[in-house]
């Protein structure tokens, strides 16, 4: 039975990346004997937004609902349309209404990156970031008062629920619950947030009794922050809230020199709702058009996507081959942002070709 | 006329290396003409808690009020007394009762500091971040429903007045105005907190149509602390909520290698309560009645203080003390975290008699 995949380019180097991304996969399938059927839509696009006066069509859910996953390129052109307008009629309605709980995203030092970090090597740096991809922080309750006077007062609020903290906390334990160093640490700031994050922690230690096994421990997203750059090599797992995930999941792939190039998964663990493979980075309004974008995320958040349908070998060879192209540094090869004079083509081509010869 | 200082040492570290930046304070009084009248206060400290049943005296603002400056150990014994206990009833209350709604913090490559970040040398990076002290995401406000079901809710609210948002913006402007590169960054997250962030950026929209010579940009918060590690050298000032400046203001001083020694102020700019000056580390239970804590966050702290209240030669000599001691990498002198094999009393005193020397 083929993996239905829901293609969906966006905007800006999203539409740019894509193409490679599904060469990849069909490569990778090639090659492991894996079936995939690919559709494509041209929704959650400011294109689309201009066109229809909405981000997608009424149906969307329906139309996207029976794809075994969303393979999404970026969305937003601010000058065009507010991001909070694109981000929120797009992207965020996804992971809300396919209720992806869990937005994952690996830092990970590979072969052929440099990292802005001294003295710090392929392998000293691997671990995983898992988001509540939900609630949160990322509420739309909220509002305004005395609107235009000095008195003028906004207010928003952060709203997280039992069910939808201890969820994710079960699928971080589990996931360092399976790993060597089977350590997890929790993101807080119950020093200062004080009334959701002292209930945070107390939910990490109810949910660590039924993981003996895992070391646990917790830090403030203040000083986390700073370990991130100074001690990477002491996280295995880390989890936290919706806001902090995405600041963490940014910073860690930044500290492993990264951030132009990471995955993010956007899993509905239940598979009641297909799941979204995205790259981490954004539309890029300021290269786009120009074919100079670096694939290689859109490329690693097929590789996660393999990884989520249990298809372990195809996934550890697509990332196999990432990092060789990458190790080999070949200028003509290598996008700007790694250094090289190649462009989208070059280097998308070199991964595909790479696969293809396994 | 004397500077009265009220000293508050608090708990752990904080104890041990506050003498040694009263006697950095003295000393540059001494060399500068500077009179300086201390005050010591017992309170704000877990044992105070353990004593009184609370954290602070119910007179301590008729104590405190008529003081210039608070000089601020360090407060917080979380194996003894819940962290949101003592700095709701002591830190967070000093800001916000003595509307101290100023906080700033130097991110500064020292000579002598090693730096976690590859190829950065002293004055590659230096810059500040003004974080709003007052409001925002650290508010009391919120509770829980359902509580002890699964159903259970848990919110919280943010708030943000426009008073209090354009207060911290007008500083931030006037500061990036007075530096040479004439630049402010604004940390935001308009994109996914849909209601406060959007109009915190109409704010700063706002406040810079009055400093037409400031050039003025915004990132989201996620990818902001990504440039904090691959491109700190291009900002000038950076202004934050609360709670961003909370995180940047730690993550800073991380990628300059100065997290354990940098200082930080809470600044009330009218006058009309007292400023506090603080190291940003804080309690380190761990190491705290060993002798071994770095008091450079102390002093250094104690260098903002005389350049607030306009020494501006006396704070330049301190913090030039503090680099040249730093810079001789002498190991008897320097603290275990910076490599060395001296204690607080080794370092603090070394940086005392530069002082004295001059
Ligand atoms: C201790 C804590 C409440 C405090 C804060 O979050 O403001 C600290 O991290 C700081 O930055 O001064
Ligand atoms: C674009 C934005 C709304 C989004 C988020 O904050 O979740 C992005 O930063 C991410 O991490 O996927």
């Amino acid at each position: 039975k083929p993996l239905k995949i829901a293609v969906i380019p966006g905007d800006g180097i999203g539409v740019e990346v894509m193409p490679y991304g599904v060469r990849c996969l069909q490569a990778v399938g090639k090659v492991f004997d894996i079936q995939f059927e690919f559709e494509e839509f041209d929704f959650a696009s400011v294109d689309y937004y201009e066109k229809h006066g909405d981000m997608m069509p009424k149906d969307w859910k329906e139309k996207l609902s029976n794809f075994d996953a969303l393979y999404f390129g970026a969305v937003g052109m601010p000058d065009r349309v507010p991001d909070e307008v694109t981000l929120w009629g797009s992207l965020l309605k996804f992971r809300r209404e396919f209720d992806q709980y869990v937005n994952l995203r690996p830092c990970r030092l590979l072969n052929g990156v440099a990292s802005p970090l001294a003295n710090r090597k392929p392998g000293d740096i691997d671990f995983w970031v898992v988001r509540e991809n939900t609630e949160g922080e990322y509420s739309s309750i909220g509002g305004k008062v005395f609107e235009g006077t000095e008195r003028e007062t906004v207010m928003q609020e952060t709203v997280m629920t039992r069910i939808g903290v201890d969820r994710v906390l079960k699928y971080a334990f589990e996931l360092a619950q399976s790993r060597d160093r089977k350590k997890l640490t929790s993101a807080t700031k119950s020093n200062g947030i004080s009334i959701t994050m002292p209930w945070w922690d107390s939910r990490v230690v109810e949910m660590s009794k039924k993981f003996p096994d895992v070391a646990v421990d917790k830090y403030h997203i203040d000083i986390l922050t700073a370990h991130f750059v100074q001690r990477p090599d002491i996280f295995d797992v880390v989890v936290a809230t919706n806001l902090f995930g995405d600041i963490l999941s940014d910073l860690g792939p930044a500290c492993t020199g990264t951030i132009g190039i990471a995955p993010s998964a956007n899993i509905n663990p239940n598979g009641t709702f297909p799941s979204l493979f995205e790259p981490v980075h954004g539309s890029a309004p300021d290269i786009a058009g120009k074919g100079i974008a670096n694939p290689v995320g859109m490329i690693w958040a097929g590789q996660m996507l393999l990884g989520h349908f249990g298809h372990k070998k195809a996934a550890d060879a697509l990332l196999k081959a990432i990092e060789d192209v990458l190790g080999r540094s070949e200028p003509h090869i290598l996008t700007a942002d790694m250094g090289g004079k190649g462009d989208t083509k070059s280097l998308g081509e070199a991964i595909e070709k790479e696969i293809l010869a396994l």
